[in-house]
């Protein structure tokens, strides 16, 4: 699908319908052109791309690739191409998905391409068109940040949603640690690096948009993309927490297997402890001697278990001191 | 509430009533302005910060926000805008709070923004303008040196609790270590790293103020921010120093596990060691054989306790011979 | 072998049966040379290296050397010296073989040197140099970066088949963990390691293609060599990903160990627990004395039995309540 | 105490009685000042620094500071201010302790001040000023390089004693680990990472000194000044090899544990699996069944005794078999 | 010993045998000496270093003590002074010596000086001076660069010498775990350590030689230097391989220790398992009843035997059906 829009500063914005008519505002000084291929085939991507706006053949060969890309900008004078990634939507984020965005800035022209059909921050920008009159009035550059700012907020739910999956995971380790608890604590750790390894370059490729002196970024833009800059060094962090807060936690876990261990074992050998000795002296009573001491005494058998009685109780009351348990 | 006041050097503070007084101010050349916000309403924020002093909307939208920003200075030409951070007074540590604090300084003015209504820092300053001749003399940049320091030296408190925490769990874990004392160590170096990630920026945010060429800031006074930045790095390193200890302390306390459960084994591995054979010597004659040699004999039976004895005390002997106890 | 050929714009590649054809166009200001040494013997490399193109000694050892030597890139000033690493073809990853590529960029030749008679990329390039109109066109700069992305490009197959290696040890770590297994993770982990040093260099020689002011490499083609050093980022990231995930199974592994030590003593412990009372009730009325409770009761021995089992059962039923199977 | 003296190149040291008469040295062009307060009293403090010499209040705090302060160099154009750290004189290292030296450095003053009476690198340099012809005539820049050469001097022996520890540690960690030696080893560790966070800001400090344009050191002098930052970088270097030595002794230790829990186990092991069959042997023969087989028999006891030698030293053969001990 | 040799360009070399001589060419500026004092005693150092060449007091301090200094480059404007080190020739690498080698580089001399009687760098050159022409020809830079390069050289066997071991140790880590073998691993880990140690401070010496303006260094020379550093690079890179390899050994050996912990275990509960029930029939079967059903029975003994057979036999194969060996 390809969406394209004409803007002019304090005039309406003109959407067009079919894509002859971006050519005819290619070169215009009064407003600016947003073109949007979402899902698009290779056909209308090169028709776009090539076509019309001779880009790179390196940059459409990235649009048009499917396999993961590092986030970057390039500089190609007079356009800046951007790479960007936005999480998936997804139900569970056991699996970290991205979706590649890809920007070309120009001084008049703002071009958007990716291949998945539901692309959300472009969506979003498209719906606040209308209603906010910056994204008319500020340039190309303006609503360039308009789409990585929407493309960057996504990612705090997923944080929100780790962190509460930390939460429960913590104090499922404290209460009823289970070989489970250590798998999900693992794919969690392993989705915060992928996290941390998909905002890096972002992080770098903002900052790069804040720095560099690129023509089509304006300098009163930079303070904008200095606040995405500032949103992606918060996610980092709050990722670096949640990485911290996992390797606690399976600390924990492993100290409990081996807390649990020291438990069973204490048993065992309080068990050992007292029965050994006592069934020893149940076999030193039950030798076949002609003469056993007691053997014949009519209270002998009640002395015997009595004193075995002794024996074991010492043995507890001794455990209990040493507090065993 | 806002708080508003005029400085003149070697002349009496005017303190305002109203929020109205401000503007009148505003182009002053012979003296300047503080205005503070603490816990100000939506509207009193835009009166001051949108309509009396025009900053920038991005810094106004990071005033209002109530989620974590992280520590920054950003040039805007006319003024600085700075996010810094206190540490919120609670009895516990356990879980590190931090007051995000905004500070705007011009040529001619400081404006102090915050959401909470006990920014200790900024009361501190208040309490000292009428004391401290340098307060009003010296420019706005030395009065947001003056809040900074404050607000730094309330993290020493906090550094100095969790140092005579550690100190107590040190022993504990050398006493009597129990999971609950794993935890606290755990909570422990949890609370440091955020410690480390809340100081971290702050301390790159004063370098900055300490290096860049602000025009806000006089070259006199970065003496008096470099004095903030060697307080950080002092921070950051007592941090560093606490975290070394929880982790050895960590250490100990997980090989405090592993002995106890060498010593239980121990016990248990002696009793069995002596009275396994024992038991096995008395099931020997116990068997109902017709002729088992002494079995008839009157002392048999002595003879054979006293063989036992003389078996088990050369295994105590042996094993005290190893050293096992 | 040699392999050379004279390349112009527009013009049919002319392929050259003898080296002495280079020499009449190493001066040709309109089309450049390049000229391939696949496993050529001493004599061929001194002719072509030392006597035709007269490159420093240091270099040509370098491409003698049969050693393994850190990608990099010299400069000669009137040529560049490039060290690459290709992956060597094999069934097996465990080991992981390079092949060195030594290329030489001058401004109207290429020269790549390999002691290795099959090194794919060269051919790879070779075969296409009709097909591609833009390798006979774009300059010795363009060819340099053909031959090298073709390099790189062969990396991405080592990389998936790691990540199915990897994929098919998680599991077996789940399963069935077995020795074997943690040998595999470490040999694994040993090879990421291994290409994590091949691909660093690499990454960094090509970055320094992109950014240094060589004058061998035209601006347009650091496009190109940007694109392979996006390429390496890339690689470079995927195999910390591995790494993390080689990590995440060790961890498992050796949590399983001690898990199923845990299930060992449990079993132990329970069955001690059950029978050693048992047999200790069973030794008290084994004693030979006269006179034994109910011993001489008809239902004496099922009265003690059914006793027994009531302790046996309580026992079990004591391990079931407190979850320890 | 307050000591101080006029340097005149080629004349002999005028040492003051009082300290007035340093006023009338001030300005001197042809010789230069030292100062040394050493546990001055407050106002001595403020009469020489604030009053004499005129320094920033800030350096004055810094010197009446009980607190730790980080190694820093400050430049306030007609002087620097240094803060070092040297070693306190103890009979034992494991309480690392720092004495704080502030020095200030003009063109022709060296002004040194410390909290502590007994301040060994300062003492050390009076007592050679006599001596060594270099420290009169070099300028102040030269003194407080003899300064602080003595100050890093004494570091040397801490790190002999310490490495003496360690090795003793070692031996003790083969021969019969215990906690004490493990709480040592961890006491150790923690004084050496300590030590890092002395240096590692002095090391920087003395490289600003070699590196920095400071007008008050002579480009000359930056030689002995780099002798010194080599002392502090052989220092470091040091300590990271004690860190690893101590890490390995841990490792040795831990694993030393687990070693005799092993060993411990299989002579549990090992008795239980000889006495555990041959009691039941016993047993089954000490069953009141009327007809037992060979129960009659004259030799049978004999018989079975024999054939339970016979289990007992096959289990033991076995075992020796499998190499168990 | 002092050996010491003029050389210009192309004629022969003039070898002296007095340190006289030494004086008369050391203004020539056709040709260039090189003086190597090889366990020299002090008064020759002195006369040398201090009287004939007049270099800075600090370098000959440097060159005089016996202690490890770091190795550097410093520049004295009208010579650059460099400290390298060699490997000492030993049979065994356990302990990592070096030995200390100083060079002084100026315009028409190379002074080389060390302590050691046996500075195989300095002799293998020494060797070689009439042999190769480069040598006398390239001026002392390039014999500088000689030097070092067989400084550096040497290294290499100890790394393939440390590879073998490792490969060792790696087999018998699998095959017969031992402490010893541990402690071997230790060594050998911190073996390499101090390598990278040594190895890092001569990197950064030499890279500062191709990348610094020293005047001493020609241009042309930088190649050379360039391949030092690159071999350098290697062999850090190398050192960095053995490390991984090393820990990944004692992965496995810390692992081995606790699966034959693991086996052991499995063996007494096995066994326990197996016969604590048994007893405990025998044992009821014991009991001094009067009546206990099938005692009287002429058969009721094999009956009893047989069940136990049952019970240990179903034991077995339960153990066999739950794969415990």
């Amino acid at each position: 699908m390809i969406r394209s829009a004409f803007f002019e500063p304090n005039k309406p914005i003109k959407f067009f319908k079919t894509t002859k008519e971006i050519s005819d505002y290619l070169d215009s000084k009064t407003g600016f052109l947003w073109v949007s291929l979402e899902a698009a085939t290779d056909e209308e991507m090169l028709l776009i791309l090539r076509d019309t706006f001779k880009f790179h053949p390196l940059t459409i060969e990235d649009c048009q690739s499917a396999g993961y890309q590092v986030a970057k900008v390039d500089d190609f004078i007079s356009y800046i191409f951007i790479i960007a990634h936005a999480i998936k939507p997804a139900q569970d984020f056991h699996q970290l998905d991205t979706l590649e965005l890809n920007l070309y800035v120009g001084e008049n022209f703002l071009v958007t391409c990716s291949t998945d059909p539901h692309m959300l921050p472009v969506e979003k920008t498209w719906e606040r068109v209308n209603k906010d009159f910056r994204l008319s009035n500020f340039g190309p550059d303006f609503l360039c940040h308009a789409v990585l700012d929407n493309l960057v907020d996504e990612y705090m739910p997923l944080i929100d949603q780790m962190e509460n999956e930390i939460e429960w995971l913590e104090d499922s380790v404290l209460e009823k640690p289970s070989p489970a608890t250590l798998e999900r604590l693992l794919d969690l750790k392993h989705s915060i690096m992928s996290l941390r390894r998909v905002i890096a370059p972002q992080r770098e490729m903002v900052n790069r948009l804040t720095r560099d002196e690129f023509t089509q970024i304006d300098p009163q833009s930079r303070y904008y993309f200095r606040d995405i800059y500032d949103h992606l060094v918060r996610i980092q962090d709050l990722a670096d927490t949640l990485r911290d807060i996992v390797s606690g936690a399976m600390d924990i876990y492993l100290n409990s297997t081996s807390l649990r261990l020291n438990e069973v074992m204490k048993v065992l050998t309080i068990i050992s402890t007292i029965f050994l000795p006592l069934s020893f002296i149940a076999g030193v009573f039950g030798m076949n001697f002609k003469y056993i001491p007691t053997s014949t005494h009519s209270l002998g058998f009640y002395f015997t278990v009595f004193g075995m009685i002794v024996v074991g109780v010492g043995m507890l009351w001794y455990f209990k001191w040493r507090k065993w348990f």
